[in-house]
């Protein structure tokens, strides 16, 4: 099995390097200290560091199903499991729909697709436009695999978002051929312009909608969830049990007593998209400015921007810029079965300014644009 | 595939069942509030929060692997791995082995055998007694496996431990047929006598070695790792990565920090092994009062006492049982394609003495002893 790429960069990288790699969070935003007094509160108790129940804590389960009462998208505590990340909670559900086939947006998530080759699950791809996937091309292959996964809010590693007709569309496709639809969606909260209604919203029996606490406060928490019908939850559970028996347990205890707040986390992503949206401003202005032959697409959310240079080969390209301390991840990766190609993705959250500016100029040089 | 009936029942009892069954330690026992220091400690640095790498913190493998060095295994950090609990460590090495054959124990850890179940690997068993597996069955089955998985220390759920002539015997056959040994040891540092030397230290190459701090610290930690030669480290690590990116790096961060003064750990695992040698020594003297008719071996370390009733099918008892407020594992549930025997497991780790009295005698009273 193929390694990801984009995790050999994080582990060879060091301090110097500035990294356009990674879909890191800004870890000064993280709200460290809050959580810390959370942890000091759960910690007095004994109890928090003993082994709990497959399916996560109650009261998380409940905050989270809150998450989507809140917005109208009916959900209780039974219809949320949660999993050490979203990465786990699609491993589970692939592991569940070993060797079928799956329709998947191209470009995709390179950690999905390492899944689903774990699972011997054989992907069929869909072109993927700035508005949302090809649903001409998605009902074809649907209807044979009856089984998809998507990334409609700011995808990785486009940053394109599925428009309302797409959404649309595409749960008529997946409602007509009942089927299942994947939804993974750990970006949906960082929008820059308006949220978007999840797909799986209009088609509740016939989904998985995963989250994820990684991108909105951190990643080290490794808590992640699946939103399903009991139906589609239950047969889950022992998969879930058999594959680490629970989720961390002291994490979820932190996680849940931060949330009790609500303020807390509300005021937090409040934040979080107002200054993401500000990097992503002085990453694509200098983008205009050091590299204009560089053809985009600016995003309304989330952590990437996508695009390419005409007539260069970026996975020929990282090795040099590798060398001269700069990193991103070539497009080719988000492929299977394409060895190279002139596309390239920059995560645009978690580098300064300056690192921005010194990081585009290196590569400039080495293209001479 | 089939849940877990040990987690099934930990979900399903109340505050007042009287539970022998899981392998829950003792929550009085948690260092929580040093610990609860180290959170606050590595909390103060937001970089504790970020995604960090697949194989886990670099000085939280060093300090393992120097527990491996203490004893004279030579080992570095290169030789670790960090897991979400040893039960992942199982599944990623599993996964690793996907459909093969592999001799193991019966009986055996119940959460082993479903990870084998669900990655389609034939388990071939051998038979378990008092001092370890039976070695000629041990060689015919190996020779055609070359892979195995035994629980040599205060085996799960036996509690046998295997002599110093069955470890040499098996490390032998091991070596003989080139195979590979899993060692599963979670409970080897849980001893009430004497230390056993791990059977993987006379054959580095040849196995992997799977501690937990589930046992001896806290279990929502959920931290357990591999050891094992770089050459059978290596490929593991893109499976690693696949499952859950990396383990929850909170917790090895916390972690990591308790372990620094190796006081802490050394003295808290002392306080372990006397408290729950009184707390086995209490529960089988009253079993030798109330249940004379129970027949067992003293386990030697760890947490449980695995014994038969003749003639009673504990697969029926449990139900009466847990209708009368006690519940225990049924022999049943360490065996692949047995539906009931009359061989009982009983945790003796987390009840308290008037628990242990009450619990035995709502036992006795149902089955008139």
């Amino acid at each position: 099995m193929k390694r990801s790429f984009i995790r050999e960069i994080l582990e060879n990288t060091t301090n110097e390097t500035i990294s356009f790699a990674g879909g890191l969070p800004d870890e000064k935003l993280f709200p460290h200290i809050q959580l810390k007094e959370s942890a000091s509160r759960v910690m007095n108790d004994a109890i928090s560091f003993q082994y709990s129940t497959s399916t996560g804590l109650d009261s998380l389960k409940e905050k989270i199903a809150q998450f989507y009462n809140d917005s109208g998208f009916a959900t209780s505590k039974e219809n949320i499991m949660i999993t050490s990340g979203s990465q786990q909670a699609l491993d589970i559900i692939a592991r569940y729909n070993n060797s079928k086939d799956i329709t998947i947006e191209a470009p995709s998530y390179l950690g999905a697709m390492n899944i689903f080759n774990l699972n011997n699950m054989k992907q069929n791809v869909v072109n993927l436009n700035t508005n949302g996937c090809d649903t001409f091309m998605f009902n074809a292959s649907f209807k044979n695999s009856k089984l998809a996964y998507l990334i409609p809010d700011f995808q990785n590693p486009t940053g394109y978002t599925y428009s309302k007709e797409k959404r649309e569309d595409v749960a008529n496709i997946v409602k007509k051929y009942d089927g299942i639809l994947i939804e993974d969606a750990p970006y949906s909260q960082i929008y820059f312009e308006e949220e978007y209604e999840s797909i799986s919203k209009s088609i509740p029996n016939n989904s998985y909608h995963l989250g994820s606490f990684s991108k909105t406060l951190a990643p080290a928490l490794r808590i992640g969830w699946i939103r399903a019908s009991k139906e589609l939850l239950e047969p889950l559970i022992a998969y879930k049990e058999a594959m680490d028996l629970h989720t961390n347990g002291l994490a979820q205890h932190i996680l849940n007593d931060y949330l009790e707040d609500k303020n807390n986390f509300l005021s937090h992503k409040k934040l979080l998209r107002k200054i993401y949206k500000k990097k992503m401003q002085i990453f694509t202005s200098f983008l205009n400015e050091i590299l204009p032959s560089f053809n985009y697409t600016k995003p309304k959310g989330g952590m990437f921007i996508y695009g390419k240079f005409e007539n260069i080969d970026s996975s020929e390209l990282i090795k040099e810029c590798m060398k001269n301390g700069v990193v991103f991840v070539p497009g080719a990766e988000f492929y299977n079965n394409i060895n190279s190609n002139n596309e390239i993705r920059f995560n645009f959250t978690h580098c300064t300014s300056n690192e921005i500016y010194k990081g585009l100029n290196i590569i400039k040089k080495i293209i001479g644009d």
